[in-house]
């Protein structure tokens, strides 16, 4: 992450706002696989492990397809923990990667729209992740660097069970896609419970920002797949998608409704958060985060100024605790994190309004 | 009241920072008269406290002194009660006056600073009020006027007990002098109960913005003496001022170590105050004195810019019921005047920073 002329590098997702940008912020895909004749990296050995590495790495040198031309791998092994900590939360590797990075890498694109773990639960796990809801094009950039491994690397794959995985919960497509939602509406309006119940009966899981068991911080939601085995790539994506289509207009709806019954209270606490967000001092993460989400919702609904919708989002990254250190340049107390996340929220909004 | 130009005018005392400026936001003196071979108002015949009235405006008119010169009389017995509340909210008259209207006036000076009640609990009640802390120069306008009355009017006077009044507790001199007080550091630091006992203890009353009985909203504070008889006018104001300067030292006080304690919470607390009070679209009137003392403490303490200090302060008269009401031309419902505040609230911040 650099800052540009004052201006914090955020993932291309981040810097668009792409189809339905008013309630989907991105689409994901992440496709499993694992090479044969190795053991999943459990239970590889150290050397192993490496070699593992040194695989990918070279397959990913050998006359790179555009989507991997301009990447650079990164051993976690010697990665210091917070920047570890910083792809966590731009959502470029696991939690689990950061934890146990020895013998492990992750290999980057600039933009970040492709990430590649190696040696986390698989020893490739593939990664695209783009604006909006947009799952096609996630799959697309995945399934082309799958393409593109697929011809340089002996992949594990059987024709009864389709890819191999670490975990049965994987197999055959390998295949994970997922949408990043907001939704305050169905939050406010209280419908939340039900949209969550109908997408399980759909197969779908619903989780907070940062995958299982965490909050919905900032009404922010994550859709996804189960169920892996027995249907195409296509077919997954795309029942995702409808589910997810579904979402978009009850949120809308819920937002409408609101904005009907109870407009003056809306334009209130949308224009409270702004206020807050634009003077605050000190300002915890679960704070910001509640606060961003009534402005976001205040934009959409045109009860405030759409001025940079996009530099608004980027705040979702910008304001966490390990992103917020490596702009300070170095650890924060947890107070002392509240007063420099204030600030890099004062900052940004003199600059995108 | 006007709005000219966009201003809303307020009485002189609040478009001033006086003395002590930074803790005391007016000083006012009070003297009670009564007219000779006449009831005292609430055992007064209604031609009786007509007959009050006449001879207190003939007086007034006769070679005014400058205290006077511009002043107009208002019959309040058909003077609109919405009219009324919005004197009583700006300090000119009393409660029982607006409440009890019938065959009662007001003789006031168009700046604000001189105002005397007719029949209310005596016939004559002489009104000073200036900025900041300043008891000497109200106490001068209100014994000026009081000559002027004196030399044209034939006033009760006992030798022994001086002036006569209605009730026991204003016999002597009929003054009352009382300065209005923010004490915010006071409040927030615990201390403001021990300073409430040490006045009482000099026999000065200490109370709420509106008088007795009320809270002390927006952490202002009115202290009065309670004694009015054996004293000079003189010796009543300078024990006055002695006390709150005494006041205004502790709060002083009290502010540095907040600000030498807790710089940063006090830093976020006032900036949030600013953002809500510049933001909001409906606010109750509580919680505009609430964060109106948040944010005149800020400027006292150079946490926020002090831009129109003044014009801050008005705020404090212009956001009460009444007076948004004569504002907005018309009745407004609890809730309308919720935004309608919020609105007039944002306007003036919009001019004044």
């Amino acid at each position: 992450m650099n800052t540009e002329g004052g201006k914090i590098s955020v993932g291309r997702w981040m810097q668009e706002v792409g189809p339905e940008g008013d309630v989907a912020l991105s689409s994901r895909v992440r496709l499993a696989r694992n090479l044969e004749h190795l053991p999943f990296p459990n239970r590889a050995a150290d050397d192993q492990l490496r070699q593992i590495q040194g695989q990918v790495d070279r397959a990913t040198r050998q006359q790179p397809i555009p989507e991997l031309a301009q990447v650079r791998s990164i051993d976690l092994s010697d990665y210091p923990a917070l920047e570890r900590e910083v792809l966590v939360e731009r959502h470029l590797i696991s939690p689990l990667l950061a934890q146990h990075p020895l013998y492990r890498s992750v290999i980057l694109q600039p933009d970040e729209t492709l990430s590649v773990m190696v040696n986390e639960e698989d020893h490739v796990r593939i990664q695209a992740i783009v604006s909006g809801l947009n799952l096609e094009e996630a799959l697309g950039i995945a399934q082309r660097v799958d393409d593109f491994y697929a011809q340089r690397l002996d992949i594990a794959f059987s024709s009864e069970l389709g890819f191999i995985t670490a975990c049965p919960t994987n197999l055959g497509t390998g295949l994970r896609a997922s949408v990043m939602l907001h939704l305050p509406g169905l939050v406010m309006t209280g419908a939340i419970r039900q949209a969550v119940e109908a997408a399980s009966q759909m197969h779908l899981a619903v989780r907070g920002l940062y995958g299982e068991g965490s909050n919905a911080l900032g009404n922010i939601f994550q859709i996804s797949n189960q169920i892996t085995l027995g249907r195409t790539e296509k077919d997954i994506v795309r029942s995702l998608e409808v589910a997810t289509r579904q979402l978009v207009g009850q949120e809308r709806a819920a937002r409408q409704a609101l904005l009907n019954q109870a407009q003056t209270a809306l334009d209130d606490r949308v224009n409270r958060a702004y206020g807050l967000l634009r003077f605050a001092k000190a300002i915890s993460s679960e704070e910001a985060m509640r606060l961003l989400s009534d402005v976001w919702l205040g934009m959409d609904l045109g009860l405030l100024p759409a001025s940079d919708k996009a530099a608004w989002r980027s705040l979702l990254i910008i304001i966490r605790p390990a992103t917020l250190q490596k702009l300070a340049g170095r650890e924060l107390e947890p107070a002392e994190r509240d007063r420099f996340r204030a600030g890099i929220i004062r900052e940004q909004l003199a600059r995108n309004g």
